[in-house]
């Protein structure tokens, strides 16, 4: 076990600068980025070496506040934040983080808005570690309520743990909080196909806490379940609908079936932030498809040890990669979110959340 | 489309020789590879450069054939027939092929074994590509009874066309008859991790055919269902229970699901002799387990063309790979083999292929 705290961003005293994991050269390369002008935060955030909606935020935020210490002036504002936004232009988060440290800076002078801007980030930093270790806390009474005698067989997919947040994560803050309190864990991460990120960043950030962890194909968790290997499944969600419906990496809602075909419990961790009180269900989503290149190549560490790519397919072959699907709420066991635990429905997710129905 | 006959293994009749696609070069190159010695034989089956239960069987038996044409004698008999055994221990259909050869020589002289043994090989072969031209025929009336309008969209998975058999394929079958009579079809490939035989094999052989198809992540499968896009699912089976359980390539069951979830036909195409009379049902049937290096590498094709490996996962990172799952009969719309169609159910099964129950 690594004895670096594990976390996806960090400030440098010496340097006086934020840094992050480059999450592009994982899991062959554990490279700290430091980030030291606008434009390297921009680069972190289009070029995916920061993923995972909290941790883009965050990152952004502190880019304005960078931007700022060299020039407070209302122009640097406006066209730093403008670049930023710019960087991954659906990510709503990006967006909500951005106008968080706008409206902090509003009522003040220019002169003390690189202070207020460096302060409103850091905020923002402590407030995603509280919210997701929240998340960890809630979670650990559901895997304290699993009928297992020894060890808890959790599954996940993709990746929704410290690397995509700041701490802890949302689906693998409730293992990472059973493991710190003495539980025995072990997790089997799917691949998820075809970015790999359970293979990349999952099997890596779990290897890096101490946390047993095996790695399967996508197609092997269906047969796990069957056999009795799966104590419950626990992933995160990229987009919740009101009546509880999850939109989440493509893959999740296989899980999701064989889950209720083997009576698994299936659970969704998820920030609040997540949820789209807009949305009526899941079918109003749309769903992202994304290049075909992802299926038709891939890469990976050369023998060498540096970077790598393959051709997998036939020449002319033709693919076609939706990036997330829907889970309908009938297949949820229970929704996982800093307030508590509830159902997956329309009244249970409000009244949690303090809503109107 | 290729001019060339779309078979796995042919006899080239200038070098009076087997040749077979050395399969282990798909999809980046086609190479016919010559079987001059029996050496050679053994080789083609115990590294894979041919695969699939029905062409295993054959190439042994031309092997056998070829070995006794160079010296007829009970020695060599005996020798070719258990080096050819060794090459893939547990595969069924080659000790039945070998069996099928060594039946047909008890009764002859030692100088008419080397005609008899070719002929039997040729026969057999013969049979297969009978067999799986009628259960592509039985599958067709299948396909013309879906309710589509335009292109039939057909999901698979693994590889179960004319480079696991000789010709047509069990999977495939209906889909090449269905191509061949004119219908619109369109078939799903998923690429069947970790061995990758959707993009490796299936989408290459259904390109070559000239049969529309479009290659998705295991993992989208039911994404692609909700979505409407899939009239049905067929797949193959390794081994099937007399109960109508099924044996398939590890992601078979998580399709099911799917399918069954979405109101959409679920097919398994299979010769007679994939059906294992004395097992009453999936559970008895062990579940191989492969070595975990196929999830922690990958190969294919590096910039230059040639062969290319890459490591995936991290450093000390452990995998577990099951080959197969099983399917429940309750999951299965209908099994198809050379006879018909039937029910997967032990009176349905039973009653086609002519036995008590």
């Amino acid at each position: 076990m690594s004895t670096e705290p594990l976390c996806s961003l960090r400030w440098n005293p010496q340097s006086q600068v934020v840094e992050v994991i480059d999450q592009t050269l994982l899991p062959h390369r554990l490279h700290w980025q430091a980030l030291e002008t606008l434009d390297a935060f921009c680069r972190a955030i289009s070029d995916m070496q920061v993923r995972g909606a909290p941790l883009i935020g965050i990152t952004a935020a502190y880019g304005l506040a960078h931007a700022l210490a060299r020039d407070p002036s209302r122009e640097q504002l406006h066209s730093a934040a403008a670049a930023l936004l710019a960087t991954r232009p659906t990510a709503v988060n990006l967006r909500w983080a951005l106008n968080q440290v706008e409206e902090a800076l509003a009522p003040l002078d220019p002169t003390q808005w690189a202070a207020a801007a460096l302060a409103k980030a850091e905020s923002l930093r402590e407030q995603d570690i509280d919210c997701c270790s929240r998340i960890g806390q809630h979670g650990l009474a559901l895997l304290r309520e699993l009928p297992t005698d020894g060890t808890i067989n959790i599954m996940t997919h993709c990746n929704a743990g410290w690397l995509a947040t700041i701490e802890w994560g949302t689906a693998l803050a409730p293992i990472y909080q059973a493991h710190a309190a003495g539980l025995p864990v072990h997790v089997w991460v799917s691949e998820t196909r075809p970015r790999n990120q359970g293979t990349n960043l999952t099997a890596w950030e779990l290897q890096r806490a101490g946390v047993p962890c095996t790695l399967v194909a996508d197609n092997a968790c269906g047969q796990l379940m069957r056999q009795g290997l799966v104590d419950c499944v626990i992933v995160g969600s990229d987009r919740t609908a009101a009546n509880g419906d999850v939109c989440n990496k493509i893959g999740t809602y296989l899980k999701a079936l064989a889950a209720r075909d083997n009576d698994i419990p299936f659970y969704v961790a998820l920030p609040e932030s997540t949820i789209d009180w807009c949305c009526p269900g899941g079918d109003e989503i749309p769903i992202e498809e994304r290049g075909q290149e992802e299926l038709l190549s891939i890469s990976g560490a050369d023998p060498a040890g540096g970077p790598g790519e393959l051709r997998l397919a036939p020449a002319g072959c033709r693919a076609h990669n939706p990036a997330f699907d829907i889970t309908p709420a009938r297949l949820v066991s229970a929704l996982v979110t800093e307030r508590g635990v509830c159902m997956a429905s329309v009244s249970s997710l409000a009244s949690l959340h303090g809503r109107e129905e």
